[in-house]
C-alpha cells in the first residue's frame, strides 16, 4: 500500500520489533550518549524554560512535549522521563516561592513520539512505560518526516530531538550522478575527500536543517526549547578518518565485493549513497546561528561516554545492522541484509579497526529558545 | 511482549492489516451508518461549538478532535473529515458577521486517532489521507482504553466514537462462573433471555460508560462536544430477536460443535462469553442522563441504510470475522478461525437468516456538550 503522508523525504526506518537485529536492542550506543547528556537537559529545562509565558493558561498545568525521529524504545522513553521530571523539579522550586496557583492542579504532561510513518509504532506502543498513566503522562505517535511541519502551531514547550539530523531527507541527487563533478563514485557516504561531494552533502544538510526548524518554530510556543543531540566533525577531521567513517567504507566495499559476485548490480552499488551527512562543528555552528526564531542558549561539545572504549565486531555488525537496515533494503531490495553483515563481519575480522589510530568524531548539545514575537 | 499500558480493560482489536479479513476492507457496514449520521454530526457542530469559549486563545485558530475506538481506516478518515468540514464551515459563517479575529490565521486541526495498543497504528499510518497535510490537519495516534484517561485535561474540542461502547471493558465475570445464577451457560452473548445474566451485563455496561464519560468530561474543553454513534435495542426486543443476535448465536453453536469435536475443548468454549452488550433503549438514555458533566444535546434513533436488506452469507461472514478476530483467537488461541467461519458459512448456507422474521435493532445518535463549570 502506499505511503499516504506526503513527506518531503525518504524514509528509512530503524529496524522494528524487538528481534536480535532490532534498534530496541541495539541502540545502547545512542544510549550512553544520551545518559551523558541527561544532566544538561535538566540543567536547560530549569535555566531556561519560562512556566509562566508559553502555557496560555499556566493553571491548567499541561506540559506538551515531543521526540523528534523517536525510532522504537527505550531510549526515547528515557528522554522523555528525564524532561518530564526536569518540569516537576522546576515547579516545585517555583511552588515553593509561593505566589502563584501552579500549585492548584496537578501537572499533567502531553508527549508525542514522532518518527516515519513506517517507523514500527506498534511496538513503540506496546512497550510504553507501565508507570506513565499513573504519573499523568499521555502518549501520543505523530507520524511524518520532521522536516515538515508535524503540529499545529503554538503546540509544543519541549522539543527534544538526538542522533537523528545527520539523516538528510534524501541524499543529493549530484552525488549519484555519473555526469557530475559531485558523482560520489569511490564510497558510499561523504567521506570528506572530495571537495563537491562534500559540497553537494552539506547543502542538502543546511537546507534540511533549515526546514527542521523553520517547522519547529512554528509549533513550538514562545519561549519554548528546542533540544538538539547529535553528532558532528571537529574542523580538521574528515569522516573518513573516524572509526564510524572507516566502518562505513567497509560496508560500502562489501557491496562492490557483491555486485561483483553477482548477488546485486554493479550500477545499483555505484548508484547507492546515505543520505547522512556529519557537517563539521563550524558548518553547524554555522547553520544553527542563521535561524531567525531560536535564541542560542547553549551549542557545545559533549563527550560521550564510550569514546574511548574499543568496541567488539559483533557490537558494530549489530550496531550498523540495525540503523542501515532500512536505507539499504528500499535500495537493494529485500534478502540482502544476511549477506552483507556476514561479509562485513567477515571483513572486521580480517581488517579490524584501529580505534586508537582513528581521530575522534565530536558530540553536540543544543539548546534553542523560541523568541518571543 | 507485556503490553505495557496499564488499563483497565481488556483489548480485542479489529482484523488489522489490509487482507481480504482485514477490518479495512470489512467495514462497509459501519461506512453506511457513519453515513447517515455525517449530517447530524455537522448539524451538532454548527448549531452547538462554541468557537469562542472552547478555544483558550481563540486567534490561534487550532481545533481539537479525537475519535475513540478508530481501528483502522477508512472509516475513521470520512469521521473525521466530517467534523473538519464543519468546523470550517463554522468558522465562515461566524468570519462573515465580521467583528472578531478569526480570520487572522489560517485554521489547523490537532486529529487523535484512539484506539487499545494491539490495534494496527502501522497500517492506520500507512492509509492517512494525502490531503491532511495540505490542509492543515495534523495527525497523532493515541494508544490505550478509552475507559479511562486518554488525554491531558482540557485537550480537545470535539470528541467523537462510533459502534464501540458497546464493547464492554470485560465480560461480567459472572456469567463465566458455573455457580453464579448469572451463569450463561446457552449462549456466547447476552440474548436478554435470562434475566440475570442480562443484568450483569447491563451493569457491566452501565460502570463502563460511567467511566467513559468521566474521562472525556476532563478531557474536553468546555462548551467542547462529545457525539456518540452506536447500536442498541428498542425497548421490547431481545438481542436473540435480532439478525444480529441470531448470528452471533450461530457462531457460538459452531465452537460448541469444535469443542464435541475434539478441535476445542469443551471448559473453553462454555467459559467463553463476548464482552459486548446492546442495551436497551431507555436504558441508554437512563445512563447518559445520569452524568452531570454534559448536557444531552440531542438523542435519537438513526436509521441504518442498510437496514431493510438481505445481506449475503458472504458479507456477513466477513464482517464478524474482521470484528470477532481479537476476541476470539484471545479465548481460543490462533489456528481457529478459518474452523469457525468456515464452519459458520456452512451454517449459515443450512439455516439462511429470515431478514424479514427478525425484528430491526436500533441505531442512536447522542451529541453531549460539555457543561462549562
Amino acid at each position: 500500500m502506499e505511503n499516504g503522508i506526503p513527506t518531503l523525504s525518504q524514509s528509512y526506518p530503524m529496524s522494528g520489533g524487538d528481534g536480535p537485529h532490532s534498534y530496541t536492542r541495539n541502540s545502547s550506543y545512542q544510549k550512553a550518549a544520551l545518559e551523558s547528556a541527561k544532566a544538561k537537559i535538566k540543567e536547560a529545562i530549569l535555566e531556561k524554560l519560562d512556566l509562566e509565558n508559553p502555557n496560555p493558561k499556566p493553571d491548567l498545568n499541561v506540559y506538551k512535549i515531543a521526540d523528534f525521529g523517536c525510532s522504537v524504545g527505550p531510549n526515547t522513553f528515557d528522554v522523555i522521563q528525564n524532561v518530564v521530571e526536569a518540569i516537576k523539579l522546576k515547579h516545585q522550586r517555583e511552588g515553593t516561592k509561593g505566589g502563584n496557583n501552579h500549585k492548584r492542579l496537578e501537572l499533567e504532561f502531553h508527549v508525542f513520539f514522532n518518527d516515519q510513518p513506517d517507523n514500527d509504532f506498534n511496538t513503540l506502543f506496546k512497550t510504553l512505560p507501565h508507570h506513565y498513566h499513573d504519573h499523568g503522562v499521555f502518549s501520543c505517535a505523530v507520524p511524518g518526516s520532521f522536516y515538515s511541519r508535524l503540529f499545529p502551531r503554538n503546540s509544543l514547550h519541549v522539543g527534544h530531538t538526538s542522533y537523528t539530523l545527520h539523516w538528510l531527507s534524501r541524499a543529493p541527487e549530484d552525488v549519484s550522478n555519473r555526469n557530475s563533478p559531485a558523482w560520489n563514485k569511490n564510497s558510499i557516504q561523504c567521506t570528506n575527500l572530495v571537495e563537491e561531494v562534500t559540497d553537494a552533502y552539506y547543502q542538502q544538510f543546511k537546507k534540511d536543517i533549515g526546514a527542521f526548524l523553520e517547522a519547529r518554530a512554528q509549533e513550538l510556543v514562545p519561549g519554548g526549547l528546542m533540544i538538539i543531540l547529535g553528532q558532528c566533525l571537529p574542523d580538521d577531521v574528515p569522516m573518513i578518518r573516524t572509526w564510524k567513517g572507516v566502518v562505513t567504507d567497509m560496508i560500502g566495499d562489501c557491496l562492490v565485493d557483491m555486485a561483483k559476485s553477482g548477488i546485486t548490480s554493479v550500477e545499483k552499488a555505484e548508484s547507492f549513497n546515505l543520505p547522512i551527512y556529519f557537517p563539521y562543528f563550524s558548518e553547524l555552528k554555522g547553520v544553527i546561528e542563521q535561524n531567525r526564531c531560536f535564541s542560542v542558549e547553549i551549542m557545545e561539545e559533549v563527550k560521550h561516554p564510550m569514546e574511548e572504549m574499543t568496541l567488539s565486531i559483533g557490537f558494530i555488525v549489530s550496531k550498523y545492522r540495525a540503523i542501515f537496515h532500512g536505507v539499504i533494503e528500499e535500495h537493494f531490495g529485500d534478502g540482502v541484509m544476511d549477506e552483507l553483515f556476514d561479509r562485513f563481519s567477515r571483513k572486521l575480522a580480517q581488517c579490524p579497526i584501529d580505534f586508537k589510530e582513528c581521530q575522534k568524531d565530536m558530540q553536540f548539545f543544543i539548546s534553542l529558545q523560541r523568541i518571543v514575537d
